[in-house]
């Protein structure tokens, strides 16, 4: 089996220090926390930025700020989202592709999201892929619900996307599908052979989605965008306390960890 | 097994006369298409409104006017459709609702239609839930993506839905998930124990998906809004048509057809 | 789609004429039978021999005389059953292959049957195996339960069998896998691309997986030894009876019906 | 999520000491064995019994002994296996009921296994199920294929049995299922409401099945008859070592470990 590339989502776009004490918010932070999950064994880091207020931006001065930051510190793959927030548009959504990461997301469609709607039109899809394919960013394909593959394969038929793709099936969010072992597998059969794929699950789902995962070959994306507590009830100490529990039990099941140069490797990353 | 609901969907928001010559278009049409598809079985008619010159309105007075001109013809079940065009406002698509029907749609989640998003939040889908329960509407909950069962059923807990269900599986939506064997047994497998469930399959789904239903105990819906042709490349020539194909083809399997007095116990309408 | 290849299993090991009148037994019967199943669409007929009483017999005269009476009348695929009834000795099973079928079966592991065990141990397959690819016999693999299919692809991998095969799904045995939708869909995923299937539901289950088969792209197998019955309470009066309504399904649905000929080249048969 | 209950197959019919130089044989080294598994967080020992030389015996005196010698140690479940080896006849595999353990297996349908067929006849099964009620013992449905629980449930209709049942899933025999995670899904969709489950892996499948099961809210087999490894190349131990590492990944995730008592309680035996 491949190795497990670990991906880790700090911060998000909605989680506040009053939920979670302790969030990174700032570049600084975003980049100590993110080396310590490195350090941890995560691969990729999953960016979001934040003013210094906590408010999400899709500013692409910070998004350069936490790049260059992280990049001072260690060899992890910089994967921007181009989700942000909401209520963002797209016009700023797209904006953090100028700072250049390795990889950034592409949400593949539209759905509820808790009282919102997360809104991926067609056209904006086709706006994210042909922008990441000009600047040579590796797409993460962010599937909330079947039918989004269907619409990634559709970007493959018209040429702004390639195969092999990288999915991340993000799931138990309120609005979407639910993140139950039925609902993995029903997901995992329907991409084309080739193909790699993560799981984030959303609240109590993270930790089982992740283990699932590890057994079946995919990946397995943890932080406080998805997830902040270690168990019921009790917050989680750090994004890392989190990617080291993977990291245990991934050895105890007999999965290898991917450094981000494997990562790269498997990823059809060429760097 | 259920004697089957058949729904008749012959107008719907998108196909013009273009298209397909013999869409129904004025409340007289419609009204008489939906005759023809009553004699044919079909125990449920779905109704999008259009004005004169084919655009479609979520009017009252036009809503109105179709059901008055079919209840003067037949006793089949009248749903108006709440979905309207993707391009119709929250507050024009709930106006149908005043005219009265005996059923009508609730679409459960929002996800990508064609080069659109269909916007259903979960703030309009409460709204659409409390006002037919004020008016007694029976809804019929519309479900694209797997999720949607989930925002149903969490609209239950609320109290503003309740058990059992009636869900319309729509599949094949170009944006939303695919309409193949699988996509419906997985569906299906989600529901509540003593919900009833109908699959409307769109295009070259339209058949396939209705079949399958007939022998596993579901219900159908065909016509022009969801599929133009009788068979690849050749046009149906009326909804009644494809009413008459499902028909025949249930009573080869042993399936009977229920009338609308039947479908009305079937899905717990009384009146 | 394929064609639809259409199997009749005219006679069985235990139906007898006390439950079906109609059941064709002497190899005049048996030809007489299968050239009206050819009439009616079947391009393949699946044989067990009877000897005059009736008792099932696997003797290589029984078989070569039906052969012969059927190449008389026409040009259907003849497949012969190394099945025999469950209380044949492998022996005797694996005689009639010495008759010269085009196609014969081979059932792919054990399973109960009714009141008795289906034997068919690993050596007993590995010897049908060897002696087809001997005789230039296409063998169809008869599948009851999941593991049938991991035991084939065993006897692939040790050179026994060559891919891609043709597999028969046996459902609905009292002792075996029931024959509902999902447990159909969970065979045809487990099937190694490129490989052909058909569906032979016993009972209740004959009608069903025939029409989902039909949508699918497999197979379809019909006849007494599978089901007596037209419909509830209601013998079939022949089996053309029985192939003579999948026509017409196939028909409504748009798939068309494969002769002999073109059945010979989906299955990858030379002659 | 309920406890989870941790079973240990200490012995099986098959392994030699040749293989897994640890196996415990004797009574003595059984009770030892089981005894450091419950240390360990095994609440119930599947036991076969050995002759002095290590061949498998259904003898139900040796099964008394080694039922004495576990219970001067500890309060540990004891099930023993009514399947022997394949080679047993019926009437020496049911002997050891009357050594009268809380538990026994009753396998539920026959399989190839191996390069032998494992022959449970509808009316062996019928004895079993009988003589278990009569003695008061709480049986183990094993279940090698789907097939299987219907065989189950055929015995529940006849009044044999009596729902709940306690099901155990063996998967990855060569002969019969395969155990991966879409395996292990569609068996758990087909128990009936308020049954419990185990998952049993076979060689490399043990570990993964048991973290899938773990997560699912299943429960867990581990064992030499199973498996002998602890990981690819390297031998396990001692019994004890897998069992410590079911708890330590069981912890990991947040699910408690059943104490027999609690287990007991699960599995509705009353003592
Ligand atoms: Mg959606
Ligand atoms: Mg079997
Ligand atoms: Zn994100
Ligand atoms: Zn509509
Ligand atoms: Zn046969
Ligand atoms: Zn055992």
């Amino acid at each position: 089996m491949e190795k497990l590339i670990i991906t880790v989502a700090v911060t998000g776009a909605e989680v506040t220090k009053q939920q979670q004490p302790n969030l990174p918010v700032t570049p600084d932070e975003i980049a100590q926390e993110v080396y310590r999950c490195w350090q941890a064994g995560a691969s990729i880091a999953h960016i979001h930025a934040r003013m210094p207020d906590g408010t999400p931006t899709q500013s692409k001065e910070v998004y350069a700020e936490i790049k260059k930051k992280i990049q001072e510190k260690c060899d992890i793959i910089i994967q921007f989202s181009t989700g942000g927030a909401v209520w963002h548009k797209p016009e700023e959504r797209i904006q953090c592709l100028d700072a250049l990461p390795e990889m950034a997301t592409l949400s593949a469609g539209s759905c509820n999201f808790g009282d919102d709607v997360f809104m991926n039109s067609p056209s904006f899809m086709e706006l994210l892929a042909k922008r990441m394919k000009e600047l040579g960013i590796r797409p993460e394909i962010e599937v909330f619900e079947p039918g989004m593959i269907e619409n990634a394969l559709r970007l493959v038929k018209k040429g702004l996307l390639e195969l092999p793709l990288h999915f991340d099936f993000v799931l138990g969010v309120p609005g979407a599908m639910t993140g139950n072992i039925e609902d993995l597998v029903f997901l995992v059969h329907k991409l084309p052979a080739g193909c790699t794929w993560s799981v984030a699950g959303i609240g109590r789902y993270e930790l089982p989605l992740a283990v699932h995962s590890i057994l079946m070959g995919g990946h397995v994306r943890v932080g406080f965008e998805d997830n902040i507590y270690y168990r019921k009830g009790e917050l989680a100490t750090s994004n890392a306390q989190l990617v080291e529990r993977v990291v245990r039990i991934a050895k105890e099941v007999g999965r290898e960890i991917a450094t981000p140069q494997e990562a790269r490797k498997i990823l059809g990353i060429t760097k």
